[in-house]
């Protein structure tokens, strides 16, 4: 199981703090994804979808942590049952908006994605494939509405305030 | 960017071929996640979720291929316009329905995942967070109610039909 970067992530967001946490949360957020251009010719037709998932590697977060306080809660929770960045394999998964495709560069919005990001995957936003029945989300339910954007809690050399 | 495999998919499928290709055709199969005890901590809460992320590492992939000929399609299409295992980091995402959690294993259905395959990550499933707005889903727009299972046009060493 060997890596590659294929890509790089170029966002406004320098440091996790008050970086927005979700796409939905990235209203406006634009930036630009540079694919290396020996992975160029794999874009092909990317160009026709609204919406593509973004799988890169998180290497700015703190070294794993199987219990977090995740951004949404005060509570101590699962790793697993949370979206934090600090886990075995820290893979940050987010479906942004494609604006449009110049050549290797790919134009996008609602971005909650760090700058200078390491980029390891892209896939076709499909609703009939990611649009799935779950009634019941947990410790989520009722935090839903809380906090929207980071702080450092996640970051490798930040202190949490 | 180092992986660790954090535990296994035990499922029905022993090859690609029959394999339900998306979550949402393989109503009924069910099988379970067996995560590794020195990670089971990190599960805490994540029984509250009716669906689950899995992130895996499709270790029979055939060698990327930036140029595929999906499941769905008779026409070459960009790898990363499709969900085609063979792409430069092999790494597969499905959303399967968390029926209940006993220790370290998770009873998981609407499984399309090969028996055996590495595990390396699980994140809860939010609508609020993944059910995102997309009109446009290209070539796949046309072409969604094709094929639902797989064929070994992916599989390492197994030559296409």
């Amino acid at each position: 199981m060997k890596l590659q970067t294929i890509g790089i992530v170029h966002s406004p967001f320098a440091k996790a703090e008050g970086t927005p946490i979700q796409p939905m949360y990235a209203a406006g957020v634009e930036g630009h994804i540079e694919v290396f251009p020996e992975y160029a010719p794999g874009l092909k037709g990317l160009a026709g979808f609204d919406r593509i998932w973004l799988l890169f590697w998180c290497d700015r977060a703190a070294t794993c942590q199987l219990i977090v306080t995740p951004y949404k809660d005060t509570e101590p929770r699962g790793v697993f049952s949370t979206r934090a960045p600090s886990r075995p394999n820290p893979i940050g998964m987010s479906a942004v908006r494609l604006q449009r495709v110049e050549g290797n560069i790919l134009h996008v919005s609602e971005l909650d994605v760090l700058d200078n990001t390491p980029l390891l995957d892209i896939k076709p936003y499909v609703p009939a494939f990611d649009h799935l029945a779950a009634e019941r989300t947990g410790w989520l339910g009722a935090a839903i509405s809380q906090r929207s954007v980071a702080d450092g809690r996640f970051e490798a050399g930040v202190k949490a305030p």
